[in-house]
């Protein structure tokens, strides 16, 4: 079966180096079949790769190739992927991508499109890189009402954080070693500001919930106000600060989704997932939590998660598989800050007795040369806006969402 | 869609329970029909239970009822089991069942017998209860060759050595307490002695590598004999003991399997795996590691993991999964002692010029109250054979096999 492979980034020639690589298992994983990568396309030029007889700069190329029936868009952004995406699919081709920018914008548009053309269009590889997910949501977890989802869901900001935590390193000196690793890009804002997680987590609520999240309706803040500080304290009340991903499901017309940093308890499955790792922990109601854990990034883990759907859409030539999600609305997702009860870690310049005035029970934290002008506390369970309330009038240094996952 | 249930014990009764709790969703992942639970076979009586109608004793009830396309076998055993399964599937109804013995046992002949009559035999919840696994290994990992796999197989040991770990309880106060909670049997042979890990290595590598492996390949030893003693020196080299299933390829003729105790160090994914929870690590050669974490047994979540087959069986009705295994062979699982090589952990009555006079490079351990004539010690990489070799003569009180993963 002919395939072609758009955007020859690193995503791109992983998923051509994987089909090649495997050509031995992937027939009896199709169950007769092979996969051969029949163009690819890119603006580039590579002269010295040996598939240069394979590009082409030149959509129509493999749009108009009947012969390709699946389609790796692996370009990234939303232009002109999306155009390209459209095209392809009203040709009658399936298409499978890792462009979780393009899914959580237009996902809705491009599976609307794959059910009236009889084609598929899977994007395993857009949230958790390789780790497996689409799918366990979708049909193992089928039988479940899911309650709630928390994920670590980018690489470069659990980077950052695990250096914090474990060699006291400051956010700076984090960020610097993970440019100089290739896990942080030199303008470092969609990691750091959380803009990628916010976009994998509009994908993991669509896909569990059945209506479209747009990027604006998800809350974003990101982990550039976390100091040592607060990675201390928190240490000594058994948790670690993590930038989480959650979702929460009240009814079919009303969830909350943000992603912010979150003290996460060492209990949690959550807690040890280190490093570049990323991991996605799903609540349903009748299995309980279940946790994906693995690589959230990289060559070929993300290339693998594109090749199995790849495969995927080889074994469903005949039949489109019954995926996807309707029409978000403006007023689904609601302001979590008034509709989500949790503890609160808080840092602020204040005295015990100011702190016990306003909360009636909570549970002050201290740090190795603690100042003695400065609290730190975990508060009972409410929302953030009664926390501010609260909070009024104190000199409040950073304020952190205590996870109950 | 009209659905039978076969045996109404714990999860029997689950899978009804989650059928009906979740009528209202699971048209919609089905993409329109609904599931209703039209029989349930069970030798005993159930006069007081709402769903008292659909009872029936007679096995033929179900088998010539031509509106039950699907059957949910959940009887637990071979006999039955088999012969009722194979009577389903050849008059051409979907199965899918919670049942390991019957999948480790014959789920050639099953999987087969499916194939040839055009339905569906899954068995999601033959291992590891509610985690996602089967489908994620063989559709989300179809790109990766697999390379290993280890697990936490059985909550119950898991429970009990939890317990030994973090309370300091022995091996029999531990297993006293899960008896008393209902994780253990009263007879708790088949957990505490490896038999229910045993058979979920056997579903696990068959899916993973093709080839029908049998208990009787899998070399399994409990957690019998693992003491507080071990539990603290393996502390000290921050590790813990948990009860694995591993396997490891070595080429589609060749790969090893077995069950046993294993030192997990605490970076690992496994390690912070705790009471009644399992996990299932795959190494595969593009994705790297990935693990599934959540509740490895229990009423609902193994019930749930059923019903997702059973959606899944509702989704495929015109058209069968490409899914299953092969013939297996008596060569084709090796004896792991002379073909995998690792550390081990040793414990003996001995001195420690005695151990490096025999040892090249050692890591030697220490405990609270170690006694002057005991050492114990981690040996670098060899099979467990050339280990037995050089601790001829030596006083051994225990070994125990350091896990890569």
């Amino acid at each position: 079966m002919k395939v072609a492979v758009m955007g020859y980034g690193t995503v791109g020639s992983g998923v051509v180096e994987v089909i090649e690589s495997h050509a031995d298992i992937i027939p009896k994983r199709i169950g007769g079949d092979t996969l051969e990568v029949a163009k690819i396309l890119d603006l580039r030029d590579f002269p010295d790769d040996p598939h240069r007889d394979l590009f082409t700069k030149d959509f129509n190329d493999i749009l108009n190739d009947e012969e390709i029936k699946i389609v790796a868009e692996t370009m990234g952004g939303v232009n002109p992927a999306f155009d390209f995406t459209m095209k392809l699919l009203c040709a009658g081709k399936s298409v499978v991508t890792s462009n979780k920018e393009l899914v959580a914008q237009k996902g809705l548009e491009l599976l609307e499109t794959a059910k009236k053309n009889g084609v598929n269009y899977l994007f395993e590889a857009s949230v958790g890189g390789g780790i497996p997910i689409i799918r366990p949501l979708t049909q193992c977890l089928a039988a479940n009402r899911i309650e709630g989802i928390a994920g670590i869901l980018n690489g470069t900001t659990n980077f950052i954080l695990t250096m914090m935590i474990e060699k006291g390193m400051s956010f700076d000196e984090a960020l610097k070693i993970a440019q100089d690793k290739g896990y942080a890009e030199k303008d470092p804002t969609a990691d750091v500001e959380g803009h990628d997680a916010c976009r994998k987590v509009c994908i993991l609520a669509s896909l569990a919930f059945g209506k479209h999240v747009y990027p604006s309706q998800v809350e974003t803040e990101g982990i550039t106000n976390i100091t040592l500080e607060d990675v201390s304290y928190i240490a000594s009340a058994n948790g670690v600060i993590k930038l989480l991903g959650q979702i929460k499901y009240f009814s079919d017309d009303k969830i909350a989704a943000f992603v912010s940093p979150a003290v996460v308890y060492n209990g949690s499955q959550l807690a040890s997932v280190k490093d570049v790792f990323n991991a996605i922990l799903v609540r349903g109601d009748a299995v309980g939590d279940v946790c994906f854990y693995g690589p959230g990034a990289g060559k070929l883990p993300t290339a693998s998660a594109v090749v199995a759907d790849v495969i995927d859409c080889a074994k469903h030539t005949e039949r489109r598989k019954i995926f996807g999600w309707g029409a978000g609305d403006e007023d689904y997702v609601v302001d979590y800050r008034s509709n989500v009860e949790m503890p609160f870690y808080v840092r602020a310049k204040a005295s015990a007795s100011e702190v016990t005035a306003k909360f009636s029970e909570v549970k002050f934290l201290s740090r190795k040369g603690q100042p003695s002008d400065e609290v730190a506390f975990i508060t009972d369970v409410m929302t953030e806006n009664k926390l501010f309330q609260k909070l009024d009038g104190m000199d409040v240094i950073n304020t952190i969402k205590v996870t109950n996952y």
